[in-house]
């Protein structure tokens, strides 16, 4: 059956791609409330694409943007069930002056679709409705149960994902989560991310005087928010790149030899990451190389910097307000709480008399990691294999999926998080894109993912 | 003959004041492309005064805004000869929610004007217009010869002021400058300020990445250029809050005990002074007072942050790019090229493996001070003392002049300066003002310097 269903998707395949470039024409930006009506739109279209090939579907009410809910129903045999995660909104476009082309038309360029969500997740969600949609129209069924939920405000942080997967615990009960919002290892390595890092994010707010001074009249006798703010953040790490927060690296697990070794084995390419990059050189936390840097080590980042004259030229001005957004990324078995209340405490002692500081909290969630010895992972690695024609890398990530967690949580599901695009998609910058070659042997892996699972 | 004159001042108090505030409804702010038609409206009206008394007087173009130049000629005796000089340019409004009157709307409450330049500087320098006026009216001459320099820049760095100057030498030709663009010491004392702090006002940028990275994915694997600023800045300063910069001290100005003495004398009020800043406490460079740090002291400050992502809540960005603007407020005789390049090498030698720092120049000016025993200073001192009815203070000040040196080197004189504002007028922020009493005080104090010049 596999073979007419992965035929199909070939056959579809251009159609696929102007199917895709519809979806990212809708400029859903969940964080813009300007965009309200364009998230609907999105949320009407992704309905569509299951209402079209048979699949039960429904636009699901949330506090926020709506999310879509769509189910196969039960099918023969004792195979798992899978839901299929992904989200249909997309980050802000940023400084629009940067893109090659218009971030919501989308563009074929080098057998790349250039486009805001092509990647990050319109792209790699699509992937899996295709593969299901696929599958109907050859077979007129799943080869085991499939549900979807995909949701509309993962850029925003899926402020009202808990309260969907609660309300609908039993509707979306399964054995595997799975989705497409991580990217491959590199050109020629699709992979399987197995772990995320959980994040910790701050804002650090420092105050003095009670309005904007002249630096002449008033400098040099009171505390200057600015230096201070500077104190603060640069008594967060060390010379050696080290978080400096007491108790931070309590919690952290400790690299194992195999991990180590798979690491390694991995083929990561150093230079060609830090060409990516664009910045002058790798650097980090001493002892660790760059992949255990990225996968396993916690981190402290400044995210924002605000205060005082910030326009052209000069303006002598001591400032009365200041603010540094901070965050950290940590790993198994960090706790946020715990590291969310060091980081308060270590900012009120690296405070220096004379200024007020305040700190808000953003965002927290916990990392995620599984095991790499499900049925689900091995399922996995070979529909990777069969779309992509060849073997997966299991990597970690960086980023963060507060989803991941909750998925465990709420419905005791590890994921199967299947990575197609590449990582220097520019998921959150300018001329994101996603190649249509991934986009297609992507297709092609959710639909074996669907085979697999029910072997 | 000063009776005379000084009746006069006190006749027309209110016709002054009503005069003052045509000149505030004038929207001249120098820095706004928009109201450069205001400042040529502000130059006109300035003109009118000296020619409606009699003194010659012209507007004479500049490269930007146009000054007025203004002239007596000479007097009979061998009295000397005083440049009077003043801006009519004033600065922006900043908030204008933060005014309890609009800014260009001059409103009188609790005995002072409110409105924006009331104090900086047409309300200042208008005392000196208005105290020839009356020599003028009355006299139909000045005591001494008395030249007008009235320019439209200062709120902008002055930048033509030197052309001019140099272009018309020998028409400014002077034994005395006097100015009022400083303030009175406090409410019961006005002040000769006889130095200031000049600035080295630099921007440093720090690039990383080529754009901005999302933090989980590529952090902890490069330096964050918003981590390496706030390394930057900190080693600056030390935690007894001096200058780390190599060399900054070397050019100091040891304090003789006889100034100590003098500062001490003045009779400063730190807790009001406090009250006035809003700030939690006063601090500073360890070893010293606050009134030493304030006049005599080299400081370093920040002024400004700016960096990543800056909006609501949370974004995840690596920032490509950060910058803080720093300056110093530097003082006798420390050379500001000196200087410049030692905060170049000390930001050189201070930034981390892994981003590139560039410096960019904004300013640059040396410190003044003169010497507190010259006939200029011994008249202006009875002058206030005469126009006030309380003997003035001897003060410096924290801000730059950069005109104070260019007058030194160019016409070869010092300069005397009248402070008749209050120190807490908000010359730069919301509700300045300029006490009614302050003003014609002034006015009659400014009359007196041209007759104590002439004894």
């Amino acid at each position: 059956m596999i073979d007419k269903t992965v035929a199909y998707i070939i056959e579809h395949a251009d159609a696929n791609i102007e199917r895709l470039k519809e979806l990212l024409r809708i400029p859903g930006i969940s964080t813009d409330s300007d965009h309200k009506a364009d998230i609907r739109t999105s949320a009407a279209w992704v309905l569509k694409v299951f209402t079209d090939c048979g699949i039960d579907a429904e636009i699901v009410e949330t506090a926020g943007h709506p999310c879509v809910i769509a189910d196969t129903g039960p099918v023969e045999g004792d195979g798992p069930t899978v839901l299929i995660y992904g989200h249909y909104d997309v980050q802000p476009t940023g400084d629009e002056s940067l893109w090659d082309s218009p971030a919501f038309e989308p563009t074929v360029r080098d057998g790349k679709i250039f486009a805001r969500g092509s990647a990050d997740d319109k792209g790699q969600a699509l992937t899996h409705l295709f593969a299901a949609e696929a599958w109907m129209k050859t077979a007129g069924k799943t080869p085991i149960r499939a549900k979807f939920l995909i949701e509309g405000e993962e850029e925003i942080g899926s402020p009202n994902l808990g309260p969907i997967v609660e309300k609908f615990k039993d509707r979306l009960a399964c054995d595997y989560v799975a989705l497409s919002d991580t990217p491959k290892l590199d050109k020629n390595t699709p992979a399987i991310t197995y772990g995320t890092k959980g994040m910790v994010y701050k804002e650090i707010v420092v105050t003095g005087p009670s309005q904007n001074l002249h630096s002449g009249s008033f400098g040099g006798v009171i505390t200057n928010p600015g230096n201070a703010l500077a104190l603060i953040v640069n008594a967060l790490r060390d010379s050696d790149n080290r978080v400096t927060i007491p108790g931070f690296y309590d919690g952290v697990r400790t690299i194992t030899e195999e991990e180590k070794r798979r690491m390694n084995d991995v083929g990561f390419e150093e230079q060609a990451f830090l060409e990516s990059m664009g910045a002058p050189a790798l650097t980090g936390e001493k002892g660790f190389s760059t992949i255990e840097r990225r996968w396993c080590r916690p981190t402290l980042d400044v995210n924002g910097l605000f205060g005082g004259y910030v326009g052209e030229g000069a303006s002598t001005v001591i400032p009365a307000k200041v603010m540094a957004k901070v965050s950290m990324r940590i790993v198994p078995d960090q706790d946020a709480a715990t590291i969310s209340a060091a980081f308060d405490k270590a900012v009120h002692a690296a405070t220096p008399e004379g200024v007020h500081v305040e700190i808000l909290n953003h965002n927290e969630c916990p990392a995620y990691v599984c095991s790499l010895d499900s049925t689900g992972i091995k399922a996995a690695e070979r529909a990777l294999e069969a779309g992509f024609g060849a073997k997966p890398a299991f990597i970690r990530e960086g980023g963060s999926l507060p989803i991941l967690a909750l998925f465990k949580e709420k419905l005791g599901a590890d994921s199967l998080m299947l990575g197609f695009c590449m990582p220097d998609c520019n998921a959150h910058g300018p001329n994101e894109y996603f190649g249509i070659d991934d986009f297609h042997n992507g297709t092609k892996a959710a639909a074996h993912l669907l085979a697999e699972l029910a072997r």
